[in-house]
Formats: structure tokens, C-alpha cells, sequence
């Protein structure tokens, strides 16, 4: 019942034997990309061929001879409109479209239009300490799930934890010494008594709120993804989640550049089986 | 802040003094769709111009000179892996990809290739008794919000509610004799506590999985939606949501038909601006 006819598999596999030429790093926020824009001193696409009138954000640049992109969902016009009048600690004017709906239409955009060799969705995440994580941690990403998708009905049940699995990425693992670790994605950033359930039965050790999304297009247009988390608040520690998650989002966001540079330099020159 | 320039503006109005002349319905559920399939003789479209390879399923045809799609999410491919050997109430093999991804992913790509001049979110729901709602009631939605998407920082509060109009219509409504309401979309069948607060704060009549995603979409390419929502469990009756609705749905989805048919009579010939 799979989707892949024998085409696919030799594409895959004449694919994963040159090396990789274009990277698509899929970010929700503006604050967790910009020290990556920075660092590799991308510059904003003006004709994006994402597609005209659209609030999202692409940036381009090339890392020796990597194509690297970083695909923004953008400010939110609806909210944008009420937010003129205020202000806030999160850099930028406007709310950030994050969430699962804006990062999978902006994962199946970038998909159409640059062909990624490999998608990178890099963002900041909750964490259970009880899990080994503390603030600042980047991990690299097993598995995927949601823990916000219940349809109590056979089958149904399982689509809804929407259970995938990472690319694998044995070398790049070991080489950078990342933790590893299940990502839960519901678009609350708080978590409710049965999100709570669902994500320790699940056995997650991050939260985010858009992973498993990413995942979900990713696995549909046949596209390896990987994901780079660092973790901005402890769910199981003692400060409220906004609150942690504001006061550390700007020192976490430079571990994540960190890391993610050394995942751009690490994947330079490689092949996908080479991971 | 807004998008809109002045040829979004022109274009507006001169598109709303020609008649409609595409229409896309966006169903998530095969067995929601069928009986407006077989009402209008579509087809199913081989060489779908939304993309090759995926699981989405088109339909086309002409209802006199008025072009009709109708797009569904189609089977999930991962879920249908393990349901291979199971069995299901709900008509043909595998399990529909429901939900605010998979809606918000077909609602793009259908716009982007059919070019709609209105779209028709037409799908089952649950609702309140309190607020006048009965099982086989066909709604005309008046706007959409979200309740699954709690940030409780502030502006990040408002953009997580997502609260949108529908495309007015009041001579439609009139005509049609249809009641009305707020519509409340999350990810989940059941409802938490949570859930449940948000819903009640929000005053939504009606509850479903995929509407404010589909609005979301349709906003952002600046496309008229309206919904047509049919109501298959009563949130505050008696009966548990899973079993009423897997109970209602055939007799339900054929009173969603009959609307949706009335509706397409309704808008051949007319304008935007007539609606």
C-alpha cells in the first residue's frame, strides 16, 4: 500500500550516493533563525518562489557549495494588525505564525520549489529533566509524534499520534555528541493534564509545536528531515513554561546556531548514507 | 500591515461582478464526499495537477457551466500499513488523513493549481444542544477560532485563537433558511477540559477538526470560504462522541449533500456580491 514504486527506491538510492547540494532549514520563529542567518550570512530572497503576497520568510546563501535555505512562516498579518500598538521581548514586530499549520505549509512550499536534498527543521522545545535534558541542550530528534491528535477510534488513534521516524544519522550523531531523544508536537505551548498523559505514554523527552507536522509533509513528498531542538524550559522543572521560555529563548537560540553550524559543516561534502 | 494593495483591492471588485465559475469543495473524509460525488456525477481526476504521488484524491466536473472540485485528503498511507488486516465502518480500506495538517496542506495546493473563486469547506461536526444544535442539522458557519492552540503570551494568545469570518453570504443564508453559528476547530474527536473552556469562552456552537485551518489558508491566498458543517454528535448530550458519530454519519452525510446541492444551485449563475 506504500507509495514508493521501484522508481522512487533507485532515485533514493542514486540520491544518497552523491553528496548533498541543498539543505532547507524549516524555522518557525524569527528569533531562532536569525543567528543562523547571521552566522552564514544568508540574505533575505526577494522574488521568493514560494509564491507572491505571502507573509513567509526565505533566505538564501551558499556554504562553500552548499545550497543552504531558511524558510520562515513570517508574522501574522490577523494578529499583526492589533499588535501595531504594542510591543514585545520577542525580536521584530508581529507575532510569529508558529504552530503545526503554518510550518507544514511552509515544509510543502520549499519542498516544491527548491528540492531539498535533506530538510532541517531547527527550533527551540520543552524538555523533561526527569529525561536528562537541561536548559540549552540541543538534541537531535529519534522519532516524532503528536500528542494533541486524540480520535479514539481503532486506527484512527494511531494516524493521530502520527508515530515517524527521524532520519537516520548515525555519524552526525556521534561526531557532534548530540543527545538524543522522541519529540512530542501539539500547538499549545502550555501543556494540559492530557497532553501531559499522552506525552509520558508516548515516552517523549521534548515538546515543540511543530515537528511532527514537518515529519508528516516531509514523509509525503518522500523527503529526509532531521531536527536540531534546544531546549528553552523545563516542563517538569519549577518556572511557568512562558515565562522560562522568554527569559532563555536568546542564550538558547546562539547553542542552537552553534550546533546547527556544525551540522552545515558536517553534512558539507557527505553524501545522505554518509550521516 | 494588511497584505492588500490596490490591485488586490481591484481585483476583488471586479471578480465579485462576474459570476463564480469554480468552486472547491474541501472535504476530509472519503465517506463525506462520496454522496456529493455521485449527486454531480464528478470524476475522479487521473493526472491530479495538485501533485504526483501523493495520497490527496481530486474530483471535477461541470454542474451546467459552473466548474466543481472536490478535494479530500485521502488515506493515510502509515496508518494504512498496520490497518491492512483490520476492518472499518467508516467505507473503503484505510484511514482518512483528518484533521488541520492534511486540510490546510489540500486548501493550499488546491488553490495554488485550481485557482477557486470560492471554496466550500463541507464536513460533519459536533455541536451543542444548548446553543439549538441537532444531530442532522446542516450549519452555515459565521466565523471559526481554534481551541487547541493555548500560548499564553500575550498577542501569542490572540494569534492561537485564530478567530476569522467566513465569506459572508446573508442572501444564501436567507434562502436556504440554514442556521448559523461560530465553528471551534482542534485536532482531537473528544474534547478535554481544556478544550472545553476554550470552546465555552469562545461561544462556538459548533466543533470540528479542520474548518479554522481551512479559513487560515484561505486568508492567506485571499480566497472567499464559507463551511457547511453537519452535525453528527451533540458535545452536551448523553451519548459518547466516537460511537454517536460513527452512528450518524451515513444519514448525516447525506443531509450535508443535500445542502451542498442546494448551495451549488444557489450560486450558479451569481456572483460573489449576489451570496
Amino acid at each position: 500500500m506504500g507509495p514508493h514504486g521501484d522508481g522512487d527506491i533507485e532515485k533514493i538510492e542514486s540520491e544518497s550516493r552523491r553528496p548533498i547540494s541543498t539543505v532547507v532549514f524549516v524555522i518557525a520563529m524569527q528569533a531562532e533563525a536569525q543567528p543562523l542567518v547571521n552566522k552564514f550570512g544568508l540574505s533575505e530572497t526577494s522574488d521568493s518562489p514560494l509564491g507572491k503576497g505571502l507573509p513567509w520568510v526565505l533566505y538564501h546563501g551558499l556554504h562553500k557549495d552548499l545550497r543552504i535555505y531558511v524558510v520562515c512562516p513570517g508574522k501574522d498579518a490577523a494578529s499583526g494588525m492589533h499588535f501595531f500598538f504594542s510591543l514585545t521581548s520577542i525580536n521584530g514586530a508581529g507575532i510569529d505564525s508558529v504552530g503545526t499549520v503554518p510550518a507544514s505549509l511552509i515544509t510543502f512550499a520549499s519542498i516544491q520549489a527548491l528540492q531539498p536534498d535533506i530538510l532541517i527543521n531547527a527550533g527551540t522545545c520543552g524538555a523533561f529533566k526527569v529525561k536528562g535534558a537541561n536548559i540549552g541542550d540541543v538534541f537531535l530528534v529519534s522519532d516524532v509524534v503528536f500528542h494533541d491528535r486524540r480520535i479514539p477510534i481503532p486506527m484512527f488513534d494511531l494516524y493521530g499520534v502520527g508515530l515517524r521516524q527521524a532520519f537516520s544519522t548515525p555519524n552526525l550523531l556521534k561526531e557532534l555528541n548530540l543527545k538524543i531523544g522522541r519529540l512530542s508536537t501539539g500547538d499549545s505551548l502550555d501543556m494540559s493534564t492530557q497532553d501531559e498523559s499522552l506525552i509520558i505514554a508516548n515516552d517523549a523527552t521534548l515538546k515543540d509545536m511543530e515537528g511532527a507536522a514537518v515529519a508528516y509533509v516531509a514523509e509525503l513528498l518522500k523527503v529526509p528531515v532531521i531536527f536540531l531542538k534546544a531546549v528553552t524550559d523545563l516542563i517538569d522543572g519549577d518556572k511557568p513554561t512562558a515565562e522560562e521560555f522568554l527569559q532563555n529563548l536568546a542564550v538558547v537560540t546562539s547553542a542552537l546556531e552553534e550546533t546547527a553550524t556544525k551540522v552545515i559543516n558536517f553534512i558539507h561534502g557527505k553524501t545522505l548514507s554518509d550521516l
